[in-house]
């Protein structure tokens, strides 16, 4: 197990992966290999792979498209929603023009809205997530959502896709789930082993690491190293342990990282999207396939569903197991299901764990920064350490 | 079949229903009568009657309540929902307090997150609508849904709600739903018999009008009163009809039919909650009771659903039947699934319809009554007519 090139390098080239990855995409669809465009983890990756395609995530994490978003949709609406839409109305991402089929998800009203429109230039499919997953008949529904998938993945790759396929498929995701894991469970080590911003920026490129195999290799590698280094005696300085939570970061809202970490704090989980809110945990590989894709994405704790226990639960977890000092709760304007969530997160925070909590709304702009490094500035001091 | 008293003392007589009611109510509890508070035209009013219940429209059209929502909920979100909680939570809507059980459902990601909270001080159930109609799984959810909430009934009222019940409230409510199609259709004729802030008034005192039976004796009386005196010659002046579309009106955004008719133009249609949109369809008599109530509140044309060409379809119905000059699509603030749907509708009224459009964005304030009066004027001239 031995990493040629040192960690800032790996930790970098991570970095560029989603601008290499243009590249990348165009070789692989001249080879024939399919692309699914995908918004979001409640699509299930697994299916995608059993009929031999690659799912990546399209462009949604900045504001240069939103001018052209606007034009259709309201402007008081979140700035993933409107980028995404800005991105595939100009044609602007890549990923988005390279995919054979778009995949969304009716999450929130702004994403399931604005669909019907994409849907009108793209080929573009709808998955619809419950609003709950308290009932029986909600998970008949999603587990019949992930069939039709299915069977639509079908249509569009001309192929089969059997159980054993997504058996397969299964078991290879979830190892590079608990490669993720590994690697950013470096986070709990204290004092710290390893920033937030290249924990971040190894889990965000390693989404369009297309060679899924060599990925993996790759984040066991890298995470052998900085445990080894480690255990040697390479540590970093303890300061205030920041847990982010809220809405997916990735483009201009890393601000909200550098703000911690500029600011004399460091970022050692992340309780969202980007990184451990659809990783933690695995897919059942004893279940009957579809039961188990079910089961697993219905419990993703998107704030989109009511109510949202497995939020709580994984934040629970978190919060000791990286001994977080304090929360920030990252919402992007206009979220209204994470930002109506954010008192209830607040709340847990504050009085049933004891950890200090901060609300941060924030949008794809960079005129915020300084607004935001001052917060944070206040926030970190009170906390103290 | 003669009304006693003059049409403009009863229009004011439904005019002040909803206050009026306040002490019915009171009087109705004493009497042991129980009471089921709703927020929305998706809660079949059919499982309230079979259980012996009356099913009351909760207050959330003044704005004096927002201050207090906005302690728990963010300000950036549809006025509504904030008068909604604000009145729960202050104990200032009779109706809200009088309520055994207070039902919401899952129509945008607003309210479902909102009732999270009003679950903390008040007993409150949610029915889960589905995202989408457009599947089996759907409309499984869907009647799984009504099911539940009908044992959530029994339960509340002691009782057991039979088949039969069911079926005669179905028939019962559909006699109310045929009387108020019959009084709001008088929209049609033109010239007019009858003007938009009439129509209103009557309809939306109608949701307060506990005796159901003398509710339909009194509609179907006025609605032939007004056609009799309509042949014998008593009509209004022609102006510019207006259909208005969009979010549910009532309160403060009664300002727009206002802004309509004090400057020249009259509404003849409301394809919104308040009206048409959640009664135009009759439930099927003939089929079994919850496949036809599944049916029935599946289809109500809400922007909340995707794709929702119901709405599309009952516009496109009403500006041929009532002869519209012009559509006015009144959005309140921050409420997505309206606000993002009204690109579809404004390209459907002037594409296929060729009608002109109007969007209106406002809110529970009246700051803004100067801003629409100058706006629908404007829109008022180029109709012409």
């Amino acid at each position: 197990m031995k990493l040629r090139t040192d960690l800032p390098v790996i930790f970098d080239s991570f970095g560029e992966a989603r601008q290499a990855g243009f590249l990348a995409v165009k070789e692989l669809k001249e080879q024939g290999q399919p692309v699914i465009g995908a918004y979001c983890t409640f699509l299930p990756e697994e299916l995608a792979i059993a009929g031999g395609a690659i799912q990546i995530s399209l462009c949604s994490t900045s504001d240069e498209t939103i001018p052209a978003a606007e034009e259709d949709l309201p402007r008081n609406l979140c700035p993933l929603i409107k980028s995404s839409y800005g991105f595939g109305k100009t044609d602007k991402c890549p990923y988005f023009y390279f995919s054979d089929l778009v995949v969304g998800e009716t999450t929130c009203d702004g994403k399931k809205k604005m669909y019907e429109y994409m849907a009108q230039f793209k080929p573009t499919y709808v998955m619809q997530v419950p609003n709950s997953r308290d009932t029986e008949a909600s998970f008949a529904l999603w587990r019949d959502e992930i069939i039709r998938y299915k069977e639509k993945l079908e249509e569009t790759l001309q192929t089969t896709i059997t159980d054993e396929q997504v058996h397969d498929a299964i078991v290879f995701k979830n190892k590079e789930r608990q490669a993720r894991k590994d690697f950013y469970g470096l986070g709990k080590l204290n004092p710290p082993a390893i920033t937030g911003t290249d924990i971040f920026k190894v889990m965000y490129g390693a989404n369009y690491t297309f060679d899924k195999e060599k990925l993996i290799d790759t984040l066991n590698e890298t995470t052998a190293r900085i445990q080894q280094e480690y255990e040697e005696g390479k540590r970093l300085d303890p300061r205030p342990r920041i847990l982010i939570t809220g809405c997916p970061i990735g483009g201009v809202t890393e601000k909200v990282i550098r703000a911690v970490e500029d600011n004399g704090g460091i970022v050692v989980a992340f309780e969202n999207c980007t990184v451990a809110k659809a990783v933690e945990q695995l897919v059942d590989e004893e279940k009957e396939v579809y039961d188990a894709l079910t089961e697993k994405y219905i419990n993703i704790g998107c704030a989109c569903v009511s109510n949202n226990n497995t939020r709580v639960e994984l934040l629970d977890q978190m919060i000791d197991d990286y001994q977080a000092d304090g929360v920030l709760d990252m919402v992007l304007q206009a979220c209204h299901p994470f930002a109506i969530e954010s008192k209830r997160i607040k709340e847990f925070c504050q009085n049933e764990k004891e950890v200090p909590y901060m609300y941060l709304e924030t949008d794809y702009s960079t005129s915020d920064v300084e607004q935001i490094n001052t917060r944070v500035t206040a926030f970190l001091e009170m906390i103290g350490v």
